[in-house]
């Protein structure tokens, strides 16, 4: 069994993006420039924020953090948007999910003007994903794409179940892995609540992405020898051992899956600090070419 | 065994629309009007538009057909999407495909207003698809979703094998099987050229589409007893006894196949009519709710 080193694999890549800026700066290309917009102050999505804007500023971007109050009226956040559309020193913005009950997300996610979304969520680039031409990725699962690539795990005409369907991991990544391309090429099964037998299609599975939500949810039992097991998983559970009062605990039972598995993620450090790299890949690529 | 009869069913629908057209001029609002560009005379584009231009009429739609010559200026063709765009009286409109070969199509498809894109081309109208949010379906995946609805197939929880990840049936079809909904919330096995064991997939799925492009692809020993069994496939064949020198074949090799199904639409007079349905629903809600 060989574990998938999250941690490891997005430091390296986060070395390459950094090197890649320093050419282009040396080259006389502009510095990427990444904006992120937050709305009131929940506690996962302050610490969310700040981790990319430190993410921002390890590689050598550029990072603008604009606050507004949690009680900001819809047409105030859509004319800050606007700005971001329009400011030409600005490569890509995220607009940071969930937003306070009284704001319509979907409105918002579609006023970004998709050449600058880099969360990939406007259905332009959902869209362009879909379709197999070049756009935006969402973080996870492209995050997940990058994992199977650098440990060269082959997933063409592999049969891969993807459990859970929701729009920003399961859905997308069960798209992603059948495209025609690398990776790829899987006969994908995108399993859901509506699912029966659901240990009958894991158990023939050559690839695992569990991304339920549920912590422990796949079994020992559920797994075949020599699978590779993808945990995207990451519920808090309360726990007295630690000093923030929880730990973060995957959909997959790890102690019992793993012994079974050719390659599995753990959490946290698997496909966790991915997910960071998504959004510094896609706020390099809506800079490039762009001349100071 | 239940052949699905897709003419019947598109006639009926056909009558639903035309009421509903009635009932809106009744109420003062607006005749659905559709344009077509048809760039060059390929055979099988004059076939599919004049259809098209037939279907109107029989409905109570206006149709507009706009001819192109088959050397038309890539500049001269967006300007003519751009004039349908902005042209009020125009409530939806298709660029028939394929296009000559000096003109980038995505670009063109791009090019449309999607709320005037009654093909469901548009990258928007497929990501918000992906995205289970109210768009305008691709034809052929929305007519297969209103067969099995009008037969009363019970998808959720069933499995589905689609074999074949194009863009315009199998890929579309994959997604709106998935998502929550009804017809939807099956388990999808997406199924293509580098699936191994394709045999293995389709003998235990409950409805299996056929949407790959080869004649009587799928047989016999490959459909169990009771499966639904959706053949996309229309293949002309070389035949001696056809007027026309052809006859249409299907993906399903239907004299093996039918005996075990529970349902199976014959090809041709099954899949086929509900594609042009499509096209006349997207029409009608383009134009839903505006005034004369």
């Amino acid at each position: 069994m060989e574990l998938i080193d999250g941690k490891k694999v997005a430091a390296e890549i986060k070395a390459t993006i950094k090197k890649e800026v320093d050419d282009r700066l040396a080259g006389g290309f502009k510095r990427p420039h990444l904006a992120a917009i937050l709305v009131g102050n929940d506690g996962g999505s302050e610490t969310y924020v700040a981790n990319k804007v430190k993410d921002c500023h390890e590689v050598g971007f550029e990072s603008t953090l604009i606050r507004l109050d949690e009680s900001v009226a819809v047409e105030t956040l859509l004319s800050e948007v606007t700005g971001l559309n329009q400011n030409p020193e600005i490569d890509g913005f995220i607009v940071q999910l969930p937003l306070p009950r009284h704001i319509n997300e979907q409105l918002i996610i579609e006023s970004i003007d998709p050449k600058k979304d880099v969360d990939g969520f406007h259905p332009v680039n959902i869209g362009k994903m879909t379709l197999g031409i070049d756009s935006f990725l969402p973080a996870t699962p492209a995050g997940i794409l990058r994992l199977l690539e650098y440990y060269q795990i082959e997933t063409a005409g592999k049969h891969c179940v993807v459990i859970g369907r929701s729009n920003i991991v399961g859905t997308p990544l069960s798209i992603l892995l059948s495209r025609k391309n690398s990776p790829g090429n899987c006969t994908v099964t995108l399993c859901h609540s509506h699912t029966q037998n659901l240990k009958g299609y894991c158990r023939e599975a050559d690839i695992i992405v569990a991304a339920l939500g549920k912590p422990e949810f796949l079994k020992g039992d559920m797994v075949r020898e020599g699978a590779v097991v993808i945990d995207v998983g990451t519920t808090r559970v309360p726990s007295a051992e630690s000093k923030t009062g929880y730990r973060l605990t995957g959909d997959v039972a790890f102690a019992e899956v793993a012994p079974k598995c050719a390659f599995i993620t753990p959490v946290p450090g698997g496909v966790g600090p991915m997910t960071r790299i998504g959004l510094l890949h896609n706020t390099l690529k809506a800079s490039s070419g762009k001349k100071i």
